[in-house]
């Protein structure tokens, strides 16, 4: 039994399809696939009999998927949109298919501007969207050319069918030419089937300015078929020879320009979701309909400008983290936007979460590095395993992926790192230089720790009390980080520290001053965070000055006060208030107030067996 | 490819049998179900050619099973548990089954004490593990003197095949005892296999005394072939009509009497798992492997008690929200505690999560009302909607279910009474009575809330003061509650208060206290959360007497303080310390930071419009 009216075909069958199968089952709906592969990874989770057995760039595969469902989709944008867009076409002036109504989303059109990364770039710049700069090349003479106006290193990529760094090349000096020309020119889809951009003897090539950027990030925007956006989290993502590697979110920037990031990305969406195409003889022209989910590639650069990458028509290999970390996953949102149905949120569930991706090794015999991974991931705690149930390893082919969740940074960065070692022992297996023994854990590359709490004081000669704060949050594992901020002498600094803080991930603010004592105040002033405040006692006074400056806020601004320089409680309190969030540090806290009971309790001993007079 | 050299084969496939394969596809573990229809919930998720479409309950399935696969595991507990007790006896005495080695996890004995209640009590009962008292009924007569001893209302029960509420009887008096006799012996299946228990000539039912609980409670064990136990999160479930209506965690008591219901659960799991068996001719006797999940169902008494209710040797209905909300399902631990694989984690990995099943109506046309609960739920954040792809509605049939989980507990609560809403809205729809304008939403009954934060004061003469804190929290939506507690008149009730308040769900106390002000520091001592203090000003010395007391805490026991009097700015660093966690708080601080600043620029505009000698 099915509540669906509409019946959905996807164009691939490969990981993607398979994720998206998974989501399509919980909701009952029906999917169709259709790729060459019998057994292909998204075919193995369905009894369906009517999945077709064709390439997804068969024209006549498409055709005979139209006649079965209402709705086709794609998992991969290498589909043959010229079939695609004939049936939007009929429909567009207003005739049935095969008396039938299919609706085609993303459009053709879209895919057929994003399968050419030139035509890609041509659409996002001409409307605004800052992308790097990039340049048509019809031949070796132009690539000189283009070197000498742009730099080296650039780049020179294929425009069509480019992948997992296929189809890229990084030229670093003029030498490199010849050998990147004939590199690509291989590797090329060279027809080039665009009449209306007027590209003619087409090299299939083009070239792009290094973008000198900072962080690569990349975000998933979903488009619902009314038009309305809804944007996930923005992810870094990292590289490993041109592939992805890791994924995480939340990234340790500040807010606005994780704002601004997903403004440019759902502006790209928009853009290439509106290219009209021309319907009849009298050039009319219309625009037809678009939905799905879209992954969307950035670069951050060194000034927190942002450059759209490239854009993918589809779920995307950086939102495989959603289907554990978010309130709904990338795969089902794209089945509710292209089916019409309320777009879930898409809010992170978990406090962190990572994705490592799985790729077959160079050895043929990689069967067991492949074991060895499955085996030591379900160790970690918080990580999923997914296999995608390909037929067999092959040199850097997406096998699987991990995610990684966790509650507390500290527990994050264990996480991944214990999955990165995984990942790592497996490639060494597969190399067959594993020694269990040797020292090679530890070139694995760590992944960073972000500050939970930040320590600040309005002068060095605070350091002696303060550092007593810091002490403490080691003690119980809690990153921090500690630098002077003076109310007095650093206004500015002040400012800008406060109001950045939320956003850079800490979570709690210690405070230390002296006299006037204002830090603390200002500082609350300026942040939503929770803010203790730590009175250091002065010459004079004896830091009842500071005290009343501290505790004596003005309704609406609160500061925790501690005692006259008990740094030590203001460490505690930050554990304490962290303990809300991460379990952990609230059963440190226990652990800790039993040792201090402890404590106690031998002196009682002692004292009851030496006796008041001789201890 | 598969990573795993072993097959499993899966007696049943319902839902349990559908989530257990979702599980088995990410890890490209294979799985071969046994069921009597070809396309059972669990066979639409596969492609494989060596499912069985025989009914579990056939010997002659459970052979060939055998011969396909290396571990067998049931999804139900109704299976042919003397077939699989031969194949394990065969392998216990050292022989090999049909040249193979087959292991069936959980071990049949431990499926078949469990299929009988009666027996499951008795083993649970000589074991000391708690559970209500009852009694064997041979017949009508015997039950009238059971009435009498257990008093009524009391039950009676069918041994075998009970499920969702069929094959109980609760009778209230002895008038209904001919009546629910009769009920029983059509419901019953008769036959008991059990020659060691010494039970003859059994009429198949049993009595058992009302257990006068205040909570039912459910717990998912996990039990590794190792004889490794872990244990999920507690959740609380509420019946309707006897069937599992509501499933949420975390369960706001107090964590000692969590700890003792899992102690309890991982104790009657290890029982129920360790019954020896006769393995030959002279009476030799050995204890089968064992491992899977286990549903353990508890009731809590008044008096804290815990006892057990029954005991389901396979995932459960209750542990379905672990899908979404735990750092690994029930599924996918079932999975690898059968093979010998590392249990995972089954930390919360949401704040709050709970599930709401999808249960048939009673009209023929029924798919009306499930799609109408389909596509509203699909409106609800952090729902997850599971359909089970059965053929058709039936009343009381489980047809899916939703999961929700939340960051913060007015989110929770939220979202809960929403999906309770939708899915008594689809009820009406069935019953035709559906009227959109009509008052009947207000009768779905509302999904309670436990607050955050603790108000607590030494004396009614502080509440004009404190009363300003609770303001706060009204004002950011934050669940709190306002007691008495006073350090120096109701000592006992401030440690009772304070070391209870962690595990009863607070995150944050607030104390104020004038004179000696010892509230809010021996509250500190005593709990882990962050406390804060606010001195409250006395007749004399103004209040300096209670901000020394309370902020000159000494290392080790921090107390947040705030200016004296001034139970505002409690109430806001409240609001910021739970912004950490959730940030829809966090986010409202930044609202009321922002309207401050608005509040003092309309002043700034008045006085420069007006001048000062006028304004």
């Amino acid at each position: 039994m099915t509540f669906f009216d509409k019946k959905v075909g996807v164009l691939g069958g490969g990981q993607l399809g398979r994720m998206m199968i998974e989501a399509a089952h919980r909701l009952n709906i029906e999917l169709v696939i259709v790729d060459p592969q019998t057994d292909s990874p998204a075919k193995q989770l369905s009894s369906g009999k009517d999945h077709i057995d064709l390439p997804f760039t068969d024209p006549e595969a498409i055709i005979k998927l139209a006649e079965k469902v209402d709705v086709i989709t794609a998992e991969i944008e290498h589909v043959d949109t010229t079939t695609l867009s004939e049936i939007v076409k009929v429909q567009l002036q207003g005739k049935q298919f095969r008396n039938k109504k299919v609706g085609i989303y993303p459009s053709p059109k879209t895919i057929e501007v994003i399968q050419d990364k030139y035509r890609q770039h041509v659409v996002l710049h001409n409307a605004s969207i800052p992308v790097a700069k990039f340049a048509d090349v019809k031949d070796l003479l132009g690539a000189r050319k283009i070197g000498k106006e742009f730099g080296y290193p650039f780049l020179l990529k294929a425009k069509k069918g480019a992948y997992d760094g296929r189809g890229n090349y990084v030229v670093k000096d003029p030498n490199e030419l010849q050998t990147a020309w004939d590199t690509l020119s291989k590797q090329v889809i060279v027809k080039s089937s665009d009449k209306e951009s007027g590209i003619h003897s087409d090299s299939g090539i083009y070239a792009e300015k290094m973008a000198n950027f900072t962080k690569e990030l990349a975000v998933m925007v979903v488009l619902g078929l009314d038009g309305e956006t809804v944007c996930y989290p923005i992810v870094e993502t990292e590289q490993k020879d041109n592939i992805c590697h890791l994924v995480y979110t939340p990234v340790p920037i500040d807010g606005k320009i994780l704002e601004k990031a997903q403004l440019v990305a759902t502006n790209a969406v928009k853009v290439l979701n509106s290219t009209k195409v021309t319907i009849d003889e009298e050039g009319t022209k219309k625009t037809p309909k678009s939905a799905g989910v879209f992954g969307v590639e950035l670069f951050l650069l060194e000034n927190n400008e942002i450059l759209v990458n490239e854009v993918a028509p589809r779920p995307h290999n950086s939102g495989h983290y959603t289907i554990e970390a978010c309130e709904t996953s990338q795969y089902e949102n794209h089945l509710r936007a292209i089916l019409g149905l309320p777009l879930g949120s898409t809010a992170l569930k978990v406090n962190y979460a990572a994705m490592v991706n799985i790729l077959g090794f160079s050895t043929p015999e990689d069967v067991n590095p492949m074991r060895y991974i499955l085996h030591n991931a379900l160790k970690v705690n918080g990580a999923t395993v997914h296999f995608y149930g390909k037929k067999e390893v092959k040199k850097a082919r997406k096998m699987g992926h991990i995610t990684i969740v966790a509650s507390n940074h500290a527990e994050f960065t264990s996480r991944v790192n214990q999955i990165n070692k995984v990942i790592y022992a497996g490639e060494v297996l597969a190399t067959e230089k594993f020694d269990p023994d040797s020292e090679i854990y530890k070139e694995t590359r760590k992944f960073g720790q972000v500050p939970l709490v930040g320590i600040i004081m309005g002068s060095d000669s605070d350091l002696p009390v303060m550092k007593a704060a810091a002490e403490e949050l080691r003690r119980f594992g809690v990153s921090f980080e500690l630098t002077i901020v003076s109310a007095h002498r650093t206004p500015h600094r002040m400012v800008e520290y406060a109001e950045s803080a939320r956003s850079r991930g800490l979570k709690v603010i210690i405070a230390g001053a002296g006299g006037a004592a204002h830090l603390p105040g200002m500082v609350a002033a300026l942040t939503p965070l929770p803010v203790i405040g730590v009175p250091v006692k002065g010459r004079i006074l004896d830091g009842v000055d500071s005290l009343h400056s501290i505790v004596q806020m003005p309704r609406g601004v609160p500061v925790a006060t501690v005692a006259i320089n008990n740094a030590t409680n203001a460490g505690l309190l930050a554990v304490r208030i962290l303990g809300g969030t991460y379990s952990n540090f609230s059963e440190g806290m226990i652990g800790y107030m039993n040792d201090m009971r402890s404590e106690v309790e031998t002196k009682i001993e002692k004292l009851e067996s030496v006796g008041w007079e001789d201890y």
